[in-house]
C-alpha cells in the first residue's frame, strides 16, 4: 500500500531574468552578511553575474564576501577553509553562485560555518567519522549556472575528502536551499559539451528515481515529465546554445530531476561514478554517468525491470506514436544511444579520461564503501561480482 | 516564457496507519504543550482517533489541551477563544485533527495564538481589518479525518464572520502545517455522502487549479493526476467505504489537489461556492461545489477554455481510448455530469439548502467582495452578470 514522505522545502524562484528579483524578493534570509561562493575558473566574474547577485545584495542591505576556490569535484580542505572564514566573520547565510561543485560546496560551508571541527568527521560511510551536526546548517541560497545537478531542489551535497579518493554524498533537514533562483538566462553561456554533462546528470536523475524503490507518485511524475522533456530538448540546447526556450526548458527539467532525488532518490548507478570520478577528478560528473550508463541500464534491462519501458515510452516522440510498438527495456536503451548520438557523446570512451581495466575491482569496491546505501534502494540486487561485471562491460 | 515559484514547506508522511509513527517521529514541533483542536460531533472521541494521537504525543511526553467546539464552516469567535486559551496555557504548537474545518480552525488558532487583536483583524478583504500579522503562527500538525480539502499541504484556511455572512480564505507562509500526517485508515469511517462532497471539492481544487492562469508544471501534473485518480475511484470510495485502497488512491488524490492549492490556486467557482455556504452554512462546501460545477464550467466551456480538454482526457479511462475521439469543454461536462451520477449526486438541488431564486444578486455581489481576487486568476473575464447567469444556470 502507497507509504511514502513528500518533503522539499525549498523556495524555488524560476525563469528568466529572476536572478533580477534577489534584490527585491522578502525570501532571502535574515541577516546582512553573506558569503558568496564561487568557481576559481572566473567565468562568474567574466559573465557579469557575481556583480549582479552583489547589487542586488546590496538592495537589501546585505554585505558581501566573496569566497572563489571551488574546483569540479570539491574537496573537504575547502571547505573548512570557507567555514572558518564564515565563523570569523560572522556570516549570516551563504549564497552558492554556478555549477553543482559551487552550490554543494556552499551547502557543506554551511554547515561547517555553525559546527565543529573538520567536514569530514560528518561524513556517515568510508572513513568519515560519523558524527551528527549539533547544529543547523546556515541558510543556503542557490544559483544555478548550469542545468544539471538538481542541487538547487534537494540537501544533497558530494565532497570528496583532501587526497584521498573518496567521495561521498551528505544532506540533511538544514542543507535544502531556504531560495533558490533558477534563472535559465544565466545558462546560456554553458558550452556544448558541458551542456551534453551536466543534462545528461538531470536525465539520470530522473531515470534513477523513476526506478528507486523508494519511490511515490510525486517523484514519478516529475521523473517522466523530466526524461520527456530531456530526451527532446537537450540536443537542441546542445546544439543552439543560445536558444532561450530550450534552456528553460532544459532548467526546468533539472529543477524536476533534483525534486527527484528530494522525493524519491537516484540508485547505485550514481555510486559507479562517484567511484570513477573520486579516482578521475577530471572525468565529469554527467560523462562518467554516460559511459556506464549503457552497460548498467543494460543489466537491469537482462534482469527484466519493467518499469524502463514507461522511460522508453517517456523518451518516445509522442504517447500515440509508441503505444502500440513493443517496448520493453531494449527500447529505452535504444533511445539512450540514440539520445547519446544525438549530443555528440558518443565517441567518448572511459579509457579517454585515463581509467585503467586494472582498476576496475577497486572501483566497485569503492562504490560499494562509500556510496552503497544506494544499492540498497536499486531495484536489483547487485553483488560485486556485477558491479565489476558492469564496469567491464562500460569498459569495452 | 516558464514563470513560477515553487514552494511548499510541508513535511506530508502519507500512507494507511502512518498516525501511528506520531509517537515516533522526530518532526513534531518543539515544545512539550500542544492544543488538540477537533470538531464538536464527538466523532474523533467515539473513533477512539483523539485518544491515539494524545498517547502518541504522549510518547514524545508531549502534554495536550483539547478544544473541541468546531463546528461546519466554523467562526471566527470561536478562533479568538481557542486562541486566548493557547496563550493562557503556553501552548507550543497545534494540532488539526478532522476534516477540513477543523484543520482550517487550527491553523488560524495558530495565527491568533501569537498575534495580538481579533482574528477578523488580520482578513484583507470584505470587512477585514487589513492588518498584517506581527508574528508568525504557531506549528501546525495536521492531521485530515477526510479526503477532501487539501488542506494539509497548502497553507489556505477558511473562516466565517461571526455574526455574518462573510467567509474569507488567509493564509501565509507560517501557516502551511509543519507536519502532516494522512492516513487513509482514518477516512474509512467517513459516511456515503461526505466522502462524495468532500472528494468533489478536491476534484474540483484540481480542475481549478489546471485552469488557473497562475499554473505551473508541477501542478499541471498533479492536477491530471488528481482528476485521473478521483474520477475512477471516487464512486469505489462512495459504494464501498471500506475498501482501504480506494481510501489510499483518494486520499493521495486529495493531497495532490492540495499541493495545486500551493503550487497553484482556485478560481472563481470557489469564490461563487463560499458565497453560497456564507449564506447557508447547512450547505456542505462540496455539494455546494457540484451543484454550481455544471453552470460554471458550461460557462467557461462556452467561452471556449481549451484546457478543459485536457481534463475530459484524464477522467477517461485510458488515455488511448479517447485519444482519437473529438474532446472539448463538452467533453468535460459530460465526464462530469457521469461523475456526479456516480457518486449519487445527480438529484441535488440547490433549492434544498434552502438557496432562493431572489438571493442570486447578493450571492454573486458576495462572491466578488470577499474572494475577489480568484477572479483575477480565472482564465476568463466574469462581469458580476456573468456570475448572476451562472447561479441562475445553476438554479434551474
Ligand atoms: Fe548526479
Ligand atoms: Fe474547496
Amino acid at each position: 500500500m502507497l507509504n511514502f514522505q513528500y518533503f522539499m522545502p525549498t523556495r524555488v524562484i524560476f525563469g528568466p531574468d529572476t536572478l533580477k528579483q534577489l534584490g527585491d524578493t522578502p525570501h532571502l534570509p535574515r541577516g546582512n552578511k553573506a558569503m558568496v561562493v564561487i568557481g576559481e575558473s572566473g567565468v562568474m566574474v567574466k559573465q557579469g553575474y557575481l556583480a549582479t547577485v552583489q547589487s542586488q545584495l546590496a538592495k537589501q542591505d546585505v554585505q558581501t564576501i566573496v569566497f572563489d576556490k571551488i574546483r569540479p569535484n570539491p574537496e573537504s580542505d575547502i571547505v573548512d577553509e570557507a567555514a572558518a572564514i564564515c565563523r570569523e566573520n560572522g556570516v549570516n547565510f551563504i549564497v552558492g553562485l554556478g555549477g553543482g561543485s559551487t552550490i554543494d560546496s556552499a551547502k557543506s560551508i554551511a554547515l561547517m560555518a555553525t559546527n565543529d571541527g573538520k567536514y569530514w568527521d560528518y561524513m556517515q560511510s568510508g572513513s568519515g567519522g560519523g558524527l551528527e551536526p549539533n547544529k543547523d546548517a546556515l541558510p543556503i541560497v542557490a544559483i544555478p549556472t548550469t542545468a544539471g545537478t538538481g542541487t538547487e531542489a534537494d540537501p544533497w551535497t558530494v565532497i570528496s575528502k583532501s587526497g584521498t579518493n573518496e567521495k561521498i554524498g551528505w544532506g540533511n533537514d538544514s542543507t535544502f536551499p531556504a531560495l533558490s533562483i533558477v534563472d535559465p538566462s544565466l545558462m546560456l553561456s554553458v558550452p556544448p559539451k558541458q551542456t551534453a554533462y551536466t543534462g545528461m546528470d538531470a536525465f539520470f536523475h530522473a531515470t534513477e528515481a523513476y526506478l528507486a524503490t523508494c519511490r511515490q507518485p510525486a517523484s514519478d511524475m516529475l521523473a517522466l515529465e523530466a526524461v520527456h522533456l530531456i530526451a527532446h530538448t537537450l540536443p537542441q540546447a546542445v546544439a543552439n546554445g543560445d536558444n532561450l526556450e530550450a534552456r528553460t526548458i532544459m532548467a526546468w527539467a533539472c529543477t524536476a530531476a533534483g525534486l527527484c532525488e528530494s522525493y524519491s532518490s537516484c540508485i547505485s548507478q550514481h555510486s559507479l561514478e562517484h567511484a570513477l570520478s573520486a579516482f578521475h577528478p577530471d572525468l565529469p560528473h554527467g560523462a562518467g554517468l554516460v559511459l556506464i550508463s549503457r552497460a548498467y541500464f543494460g543489466f537491469l534491462a537482462a534482469c527484466g525491470e519493467e518499469r524502463l519501458e514507461d522511460l522508453a515510452l517517456a523518451m518516445g516522440d509522442t504517447l500515440a506514436e509508441s503505444i502500440d510498438e513493443e517496448v520493453s527495456g531494449v527500447a529505452f536503451l535504444d533511445a539512450l544511444d540514440k539520445l547519446i548520438t544525438d549530443i555528440g557523446l558518443a565517441d567518448e570512451k572511459l579509457s579517454d579520461y585515463g581509467v585503467t581495466r586494472e582498476e576496475i575491482p577497486t572501483l566497485a569496491e569503492n562504490a560499494l564503501t562509500t556510496m552503497g546505501a544506494l544499492f540498497d534502494i536499486t531495484p536489483v540486487q547487485m553483488s560485486i561480482e556485477d558491479v565489476i561485471a558492469i564496469f567491464e562491460a562500460a569498459y569495452e
